[in-house]
């Protein structure tokens, strides 16, 4: 195999694989990409068994073939390169040159027999979703997938498709998070599949802040996400996913309008003497024009109090710092909505206009103060 | 004890004392920072038994007393607070009370009996330096210093004043760095004292890149700088420092003129493929208007080139490419000149013009290629 391409393709495509590439394995080939000359350009695969990353970049190939190849030094190599021409050379007895200007590297290629199949998923029934409503979608919600492989479906988001909408869940027991948006569904079908929130966090990577149209196709066991000239494929997981319209409380007692800038450093000057492994809850008293944010830990107490719209009662309820922050975190507006029933009932916080994201998060019990 | 200041000053102080505490300690008040509230201005003193760093702030002070706050949780506090005035009160029960606008912290303080006697130093015979320039001095040779506990004297920089000329030299073994700038010595005397590498490290960190005139008053067993309105007084190593003037080889067989950015990258790309437990050196072969730079390990060959004034020899010799990348990081020119007389004999850099450095890296023996 023997091919040029300019550096900073090479290095974009590396970098973009990367991500799907197993940091540490027993199977040598893992830790590596499968790079395959064609005609007139290079693709480099990675795959993890979860996921798999692959790209295209143009190259003037001189002998076609396939190979394997370390990720993490041959990044190292090619980063450190001049930005000039690279020319790669494998030999069938796996011996490696990697040559630019008067750099050169002699590193030693795996057989690409060793390499894993990828995953094969068809590119039929596809949505349409502009780069950064995709990023936006998967953004603001993925944050709330569970960690806990004990309920495997909710360690993913799950995408529903219904006609020219799709929604975003993601749900971890104790809170919830859901994104919506317009899309163009030109098969119009509805679908419905739950992608690995791992995968996510790769497409997250990979996915350019740009008004250009990435793609999703759907399949049985498998989603294929084409963006740019990279395509991820993911499994998908199986399982009952929580019917989210029927978690989420449709009204509350009374709803607030805050200032989430405000009410997310009140919380943070709070949260500085929570430690992440005792985890004391925050308590908050909403009354008036004021919610009263405190917390009493071994450290000592800390007190701070952010401005609200009227709040007609009191209301008195426990957070766990990190949920609540999370949510305003990933709210773009800067007021919303804040619905509140009781100390025992979900808050949930809207956008003051539209319907395009929902966060819920349950209540802490207090103890007595 | 009560006093309210700027949020800003508390905040700078806390950060250049804060070097100075020690991270984990059995006794608590060694995790802290004194605080002591006089007349008009409050003083932060931190002391980890090495290295002492005492700032002065200006405050308005209603009740003047001592005490000890845990340093980690007292800068996290004050950092998140808005920038606006700080009310501090701490009572004789060590209740703290820290208060910002509406935000508030409750915590406990430790006894300022607790806390460890401070050195003491006299601060007579003082010589002057601007900072920028104390900061080169510093920057420039602390990372040759050793770091093998078996030979103390050279876990420091040595301090040498001779009438208006200063020399900084740290050793290690394996390499020298040397440093010399022109000052102002009031006190007419010379002197000769080690600081210890760390103590140089946190010095770094406080010292301001200006103009302005620090001041350094060595003692017996203790050395006192002051910089700005900051005090570090550190102790000193006792020894026989190197006599570095018989370590450094008056002449050289060839004086090369080279580009340090051309060889830093070179000898970075060859570096790549080294590993940091196995440190094989890399092989120079200085020839003609070249030098060809290679090296050999478990993971393959890299070689490069970089170019050099005439070398009339063949002149092959190996290094510890950390060795010499952080002797050709510390040249402040683009071009230097470079001492080598053959594979066995130390290598010296030099500036092309003056003697304001000089940077000594011995030889690797390697194997026969």
């Amino acid at each position: 195999m023997k091919f040029t391409c300019e550096k900073l393709q090479l290095q974009d495509a590396i970098a973009s694989c990367i991500h799907a590439v197993s940091s540490k394995s027993t199977i040598t080939a893992l830790e590596g990409l499968l790079i395959s000359a064609g005609e007139q350009h290079v693709t480099l695969s990675a795959y993890n068994f979860k996921t798999a990353i692959i790209k295209h970049f143009d190259a003037t190939v001189y002998t076609p073939g396939s190979f394997v190849l370390n990720a993490r030094i041959f990044y190292d190599i090619v980063r450190k390169l001049p930005d000039d021409i690279i020319e790669i050379t494998i030999e069938d007895n796996f011996t490696t040159t990697i040559k630019s200007g008067v750099s050169e590297y002699n590193i030693i290629a795996t057989s690409a027999d060793e390499f894993p199949e990828l995953p094969s998923c068809s590119k039929r029934n596809g949505i349409s979703i502009k780069n950064n409503v995709m990023k936006s979608l998967i953004d603001q919600t993925v944050f709330a997938v569970s960690d806990n492989e004990t309920k495997p479906i909710h360690t993913g988001c799950l995408f529903e498709v219904k006609e020219n909408l799709i929604t975003v869940v993601a749900v971890d027991g104790y809170r919830l998070a859901l994104r919506k948006e317009e899309i163009e569904n030109e098969s119009g079908n509805d679908f419905k599949f739950v992608v690995p929130g791992d995968t996510l966090k790769d497409i997250l990577r990979i996915l350019p802040e740009n008004e250009e149209t990435s793609a999703i196709y759907p399949d049985k066991k498998h989603a294929l996400f084409e963006i740019d000239n990279t395509v991820v494929i993911t499994r998908l997981l199986e399982g009952e996913f929580l019917d989210y319209n029927r978690a989420i409380p449709q009204s509350s007692a009374v709803n607030l309008t805050i200032d989430v800038r405000n009410i997310k450093e009140s919380i943070e000057r709070v949260s500085l003497i929570i430690s992440e492994r005792l985890k004391n809850p925050i308590r908050c008293i909403f009354f008036d024009s004021s919610v009263k944010i405190s917390c009493i830990t071994a450290l000592g107490k800390a007190y701070d109090e952010a401005p609200i719209s009227f709040c007609p009662e009191q209301i008195e309820i426990g957070f766990n710092n990190k949920y609540i922050m999370d949510a305003l975190k990933a709210c773009t507006d800067e007021t919303v909505s804040l619905g509140l029933t009781d100390g025992v009932s979900p808050a949930v916080i809207r956008p003051t206009e539209g319907d395009k994201y929902v966060y819920m998060v349950l209540p802490v019990r207090l103890k007595q103060a």
